[in-house]
């Protein structure tokens, strides 16, 4: 494992297997000082943008900047490369060309985004969304995590402004480009045996709310016929989840968060909350998938007498990286193969204001968001290596 | 309303709806000092027994006495009258026999049981329970609730040794017959158009602990194809246990209660847990509707490359009650219609050792479980007249 990998492995760890890592919370803050005290080692200049990001700057801060990152949080019991490995690669790369007696001839920055997974306030690559105005700062200022903490009161806690939170022009002016290492979260680079791809694309993504309202009663008095229990509805809407994007190829579609309310063992619930999350190739194929699910739910709820809606909690158009950015990494690598992804990124939400373009590095198991996620150090390297021959080009 | 019940409408309140009142917790603390306090007001003498139930004599404990109650915790989100109107009742029934210079010739007692919903550590009437013995005290002390804090731990935090928990033969001895009022939970009454029944019987019932493991793996990546999605899994599993409970007329199955680890919106879970509750006419029935359910939930799992797990948390057979004592209340009170129930009491585990009975009272809105559950104050005096009466003849 890399040394940076190493240092923070012992941080976040959920008992119920891998890393908790959710935005200001503990391992968070953590997270956050132990980047500083790295970047400082490095003599990067560290500096907290309104919204939470951090920038570690090589040298003085400009205007063109090349900025690389990734993220430190992390999905509830998530793996140890998502996010991370960005960060490290960053940090090492730069270490690399110091090294090696580099002096860059551009601004360059390493990025911490923040939220990036949305774990905690449900709206994923919140920093990123923040930063580039692509969520209304109002709107998020009254996002709330579970416990009904509003992202306004948790930024305040943080010693930041909430009144400051929201688009940050004067920060996205300087970044010329953005490059984000990530571990891969499939198996395309398994299938062509290869330690590192640029990315071509991400899928259209969203997150829905499910909220299924019945009437909460006793188990064990109310009849089978006499009951409008919105957690057989949910259960029949889950599974017309799945038949929905079975039924659109390359679509995927996933309720992974459900809470039952009250969620006696004994009582029939009065509603079920579910999050949906569905992508696909296109913006209007996700839209068809999500009203196609729409309506098997309304009919699931109909059937168990009870009453269903889906609200929009977040959305983010399908991406196509830089065309010219993406051909320069080309030429500067070699032949690496460029991939698509299904999963969301910060460059992803840059991408619509800066070019900006993605190295994956191989994940051996093909899996992620879970404790199984992997990258072998010698393709770690190796993506190190790529950042550092395209930060050379580039600076 | 009765004003024992008013002077308690504060307590253990959910901000979702109704109350949440489960044991040890503030709320429940809250209520033991409010019924030692109210006992006192009538010169009752509280115990608090090995296993934290609450007993206010009337006059000297002692052999063969006639006890009555029932208990003040709640399901999560419950209504005001499950459990809390039965204690009242008791308190005001006494208070009514003393007022009218009515002297006992047998000893009397209210008892109030403690975690009879079993929203705390999982087994409903766990206080009637460990004073039978009908629960193991090792298998007791290990229970763990949603916060992994043993019972073990938790009466130890209120002052009662773990190791005397378990079956109380010198209490249980001295109780010659056992009543328990309590608000109605389906609509039987509101059918026959009365105010007060009296029991017959209880359905078979118990708890299964449902789990389901897949494999955890970021919801974007991962193709509808190459998943192992326990939540699909478990939808599918509810869907067939409503279906199973349907095909068995009089029987009941519920899921109210549903966790999915880890619980991220873009994360296909790794794990989901649900609990089922099962209830039926007769013991053989049950057991046979459970294992229906485990066949289709078998099927369920394999369907999506998962692995399924059903374990019994909590079991109590069919009860029909004393015959003797059930003849010598509907001679006391008159033509009362006699009912049968879905609902679990104290009263049913108490009735394997003591001849026990049992009263309930209308509740118009048929709900129960539910913040809708009520009873009109002329049926809860109703209600408190019919306990005068039986209390008369008995004492």
């Amino acid at each position: 494992m890399l040394a940076g990998l190493s240092e923070i492995a012992d941080v976040g760890r959920d008992r119920r297997g891998g890393y908790s890592r959710h935005l200001w919370q503990s391992a968070d803050l953590e997270l956050r000082s132990w980047f500083i005290e790295r970047a400082e080692r490095l003599d990067l200049q560290v500096e907290t943008d309104r919204n939470g990001n951090l920038w570690a700057w090589w040298g003085q801060p400009g205007m063109d900047a090349v900025v690389t990152g990734s993220h430190l949080d992390s999905v509830p019991g998530g793996g140890a490369y998502d996010g991370p490995l960005g960060v490290v690669s960053s940090l090492d790369a730069i270490a690399r060309l110091q090294a090696s007696g580099f002096v860059p001839t551009r601004p360059c920055a390493v990025l911490m985004c923040a939220e990036e997974e949305g774990s905690r306030f449900g709206v994923a690559c919140l920093g990123s969304r923040l930063l580039t105005g692509a969520i209304d700062a109002d709107k998020s200022r009254a996002l709330q995590d579970r416990d009904g903490v509003t992202l306004a009161e948790a930024a305040r806690k943080v010693g930041l402004n909430p009144a400051h939170l929201g688009a940050d022009p004067d920060a996205l002016a300087r970044v010329g480009l953005f490059i984000e290492l990530h571990v891969e979260q499939g198996r395309g680079l398994i299938d062509l045996d290869q330690p590192v791809a640029v990315a071509s694309s991400i899928l259209a993504h969203g997150r829905w709310r499910l909220t299924v309202t019945g009437q909460g009663n006793h188990a064990g008095t109310t009849t089978m016929t006499g009951r409008r229990d919105p957690m057989v509805a949910t259960a029949q809407a889950i599974v017309g989840v799945q038949t929905a994007a079975r039924l659109l190829p390359g679509s995927r579609a996933t309720i992974g968060r459900i809470e039952a309310i009250p969620g006696g063992t004994n009582v029939i619930a009065s509603s079920v909350a579910a999050w949906l999350d569905a992508r696909a190739e296109t913006n209007e194929e996700t839209r068809l998938l999500v009203a196609s699910i729409a309506a098997s739910t309304q009919q699931a709820a109909e059937q168990n007498g009870c009453f269903a809606t889906l609200t929009e909690e977040s959305w983010a158009g399908a991406v196509h990286f830089h065309p010219g950015l993406r051909e320069r990494c080309a030429q500067a690598l070699g032949q690496v193969p460029q991939l698509s992804t299904g999963a969301g990124h910060d460059a992803g939400v840059l991408a619509a204001h800066v070019p900006s373009a993605m190295l994956f590095v191989r994940n051996p198991t093909g899996i992620s968001h879970a404790p199984e996620e992997f990258a072998e150090a010698a393709d770690c390297v190796a993506g190190i290596d790529a950042l550092v021959l395209l930060l050379r080009d580039l600076l």
